[in-house]
């Protein structure tokens, strides 16, 4: 297909005369061939999506065509954080808050909530608080009685503090710990290693709150809320499983964790029959001795003999940059039997032990590649996660807070869109930066990366990506009723016009 | 080739057994696959260049490991005016300064000489200034009396400022007005609008002060030995053609214009044989009428038919977005009989006018496209510019300046590398930012964009590619030359070592 592309337009373009002739009539040819190119392609939209397609498109050329003419307005050229309850009032957004999303296949386990849901939870009864001297920090244990852990001031209840101060500065001061947004991330977060050290704290401080084994539990049910709320029906998370533990001493480990992911699942579908579920990747820190990693791997095997319909597969997380390259990894990994969900190329430095993970998650058999920031530079591997359908967890917010790209307009995915590479659009953390659990990364995607064209087809071929490269075991049927709600959210925008 | 390539890996990759056997092997067959791929694979190196390459490549990683290790300091990220002195003391950057680097093909007639040459220009005689009401803008004009045109102010001889003020104070707020160069980029260059309407200052104001013809014809002759300096052996200068002008009320038209410019270069020539000389693009304003147009063909094709050996061609220049889109022109353009190099794609809006600027170039039948900054988000045309030859001429330096990208590691470049490309590299303007005529951009090339394996194989096919490129008649001479001087400097690396 690509290669009778290029013979058609080598031979048009040496046909000169006939450029001359009409170059405008050779131009759209052009343009449209390349357009056909592009995710969406091969998506024919009828009737009613016709009328909602230009309803869409409406709106996205208005705030792309502003931008063009007042680029100093232009916003998703800004940092995140300054647009992003800016966006939700727009037309545009509320559109694709209701589009039927499908999946999502790249979210973390404790960063999918906001820290005013966080915040909420601060509220539960038996919870401990430690300040550090300067205030700098916090920790927070679950306990009846009085901590026993390192403090550096004094443990005092959180419902004891609340009573002798004020309150409402009191959690806003608490809340700065739940989040990366700030006021000025430019000049706090200036490179991707400060950045990525306050994300790290983010996850340390949380953890012994959040592996509480009923918030834990809490935590999980309210994100698949959350995605339902968001329009998505499936879900495939990443997580530590980090043993959690409960009022009476009790330890369950990263097994014991898993259950409860199964447990919590099984419960949420009963109560919502219309979400189809999730699985679960266990995915545990990168930066571990290879003595470390045989005993993750070992966690995995257990999981998957207990739950192997619930166990989608294995991943390593944390800093690409700082952490151990998968090279390192390649004789314990390469005969593991399990399905790879790796996270590589996460990075903008090339040619680096990072950036050549993309080689070794490849070689390795990878189902999926997380972030894939650094396949633009490969040709090689850009074309072999085509042919071989090896898709691509792009999360483009995570990438501009995570301090790898500052204008979403230079981000990769443009060229994986115009060259309809296997893209799924996730959101990485987006509790951590704030952000609706999928919705602004359709939008930013949509509005600030694809190009001015790129319209209902591409935005139906990427929900409908992430339900085919999902490990769903019954993809018909995700794929059906997808397509009931994708003509009821059609219907309801002609509706509404 | 590509093919071939494509269905070796996926040979690998089937036979999946064998790459458990020995997973390192296989990683290297493919990086070394893809290191086949880039600019620069063709070339083979032999005895000192080997050695050579050792003690570049040495700087070259010790510079982007301290980055992997430290990005917090890794100056190559920021904005350019932060690190464009650093670097000049490294030993790396001296070596690229002394390395022959071909031509320089895409450079602005009064943009190539920093603000200290152009300070010195307001020593000259009969040169009169303007100072606005509230000084945050200067007029010049060179004349014998008392100058006739608006001043909010008054007119005064410089001679004669000079001679009541201080003078280092008042050479440093002159030297403002011709440098785009500031403390806080990012707070004052807010957009890439904003950041263009300081560079059209720059030109505005300077522009009586160059067109005075004696300034003018200095200018281009100390252009020409800044190249030299710079060892840079061809030029292709872009030049509006402004009208001139001489202290006896003389006018001088374009096509005079062109003629001084033919006249410095022989003369050029003549004082330095070792210089290859030059040629012009006539490249006038882009945001014009169709009549205006009309006009300027008549005028190139007026210098054409007077010396066709010393016009390589027409472009039209000024800022993409704002400026009229290629396709207005196409009945103007489409026989205009004269080779085109038009500017294209400089720009971050894809799926605009100014993003498609890129098909009309290539449809009209462009032999070079000047910067092609969205190229990488079009795969027809970045496919079809490689079979058709079409070279891209690729400023690094003007785009982060110009506010297109912030982090050069996001700049397209890495991805045309990767897959070979006909890449030249240039320097654009490099006096309005006080980069050094080319070598800056080499080095912010090979250190900060291209992949840490990329070696003296690249730079020397970099170097080659400007003048394959170029619209140098005897290319072959060129090219011998080159490899002389390019063993002249492989030695005097070894030697210095």
């Amino acid at each position: 297909m690509w290669l009778l592309t290029i013979i058609l337009l080598t031979n048009i373009l040496m046909a000169t005369s006939k450029i001359y002739d009409s170059p405008a009539y050779f131009r759209n040819i052009l343009i449209e061939k390349e357009l056909k190119m592009m995710v969406g392609h091969s998506i024919e939209l009828y009737d009613n999506e016709l009328e909602a397609n230009e309803i869409i498109m409406d709106l996205k050329r208005k705030e792309i065509d502003y931008g063009f003419w007042n680029p100093k307005y232009y916003n998703l050229s800004k940092h995140f954080f300054e647009y992003k309850d800016l966006v939700k009032d727009t037309k545009l957004y509320k559109i694709l808050k209701s589009m039927p999303k499908g999946a999502v296949l790249h979210g973390h386990d404790t960063a999918m909530l906001g820290p005013d849901y966080v915040l909420k939870l601060t509220y539960c009864n038996d919870l401990w608080i430690c300040f550090k001297e300067d205030q700098s920090d916090v920790s927070f244990i679950f306990s009846k009685n009085h901590p026993t852990g390192r403090c550096e001031t004094k443990w005092e209840r959180t419902k004891d503090i609340r009573r002798t101060m004020n309150v409402t500065e009191f959690d806003a001061k608490l809340r700065q710990f739940f989040t990366l947004v700030i006021d000025n991330p430019e000049e706090v977060y200036t490179d991707v290693n400060t950045v990525w050290e306050y994300f790290s704290k983010y996850f340390a401080r949380t953890e012994p709150l959040f592996t509480y084994k009923p918030v834990w539990e809490k935590y999980y049910y309210d994100t698949l809320l959350a995605l339902r709320e968001d329009n998505v029906m499936y879900f495939e998370i990443r997580s530590v499983l980090p043993p959690l533990y409960d009022l009476e001493g009790n330890i369950y480990d990263s097994v014991d964790t898993a259950k409860s992911y199964r447990r919590v699942t099984d419960k949420f579908k009963k109560d919502y029959p219309d979400f189809f579920g999730a699985k679960l990747i266990y995915a545990p820190v990168r930066s571990v001795t290879r003595e470390t990693l045989k005993n993750y791997i070992k966690i995995a095997k257990e999981i998957h003999e207990l739950m192997p319909d619930f166990l989608a597969g294995f991943d390593l997380v944390g800093q690409e940059d700082l952490g151990r390259p998968l090279k390192d990894f390649y004789p314990e990994i390469a005969n593991i039997g399990l399905n790879l969900y790796f996270h590589a190329g996460e990075t903008n430095w090339y040619g680096t032990s990072t950036d050549e993970n993309l080689f070794d998650a490849v070689l390795l058999g990878t189902k999926r590649i997380g972030h894939a920031y650094a396949l633009v530079k490969h040709p090689l591997l850009m074309e072999e996660v085509k042919q071989r359908k090896i898709a691509l967890e792009v999360n483009v917010i995570s990438n501009v807070v995570l301090k790898l790209v500052d204008d979403v307009r230079n981000h990769p995915l443009a060229t994986y869109l115009s060259q309809d590479l296997p893209v799924v659009l996730s959101s990485d953390d987006p509790g951590a930066w704030e952000a609706e659990i999928l919705t602004h990364d359709f939008y930013v995607a949509f509005v600030g990366v694809s190009s001015r064209h790129a319209d209902l087809k591409m935005l139906k071929q990427l929900a409908l990506n992430s339900l085919y490269y999902s490990s769903y075991s019954e993809k018909d049927k995700l794929v059906h009723e997808f397509q009931i709600r994708w003509m009821n959210f059609i219907d309801s925008i002609v509706k509404d016009q």
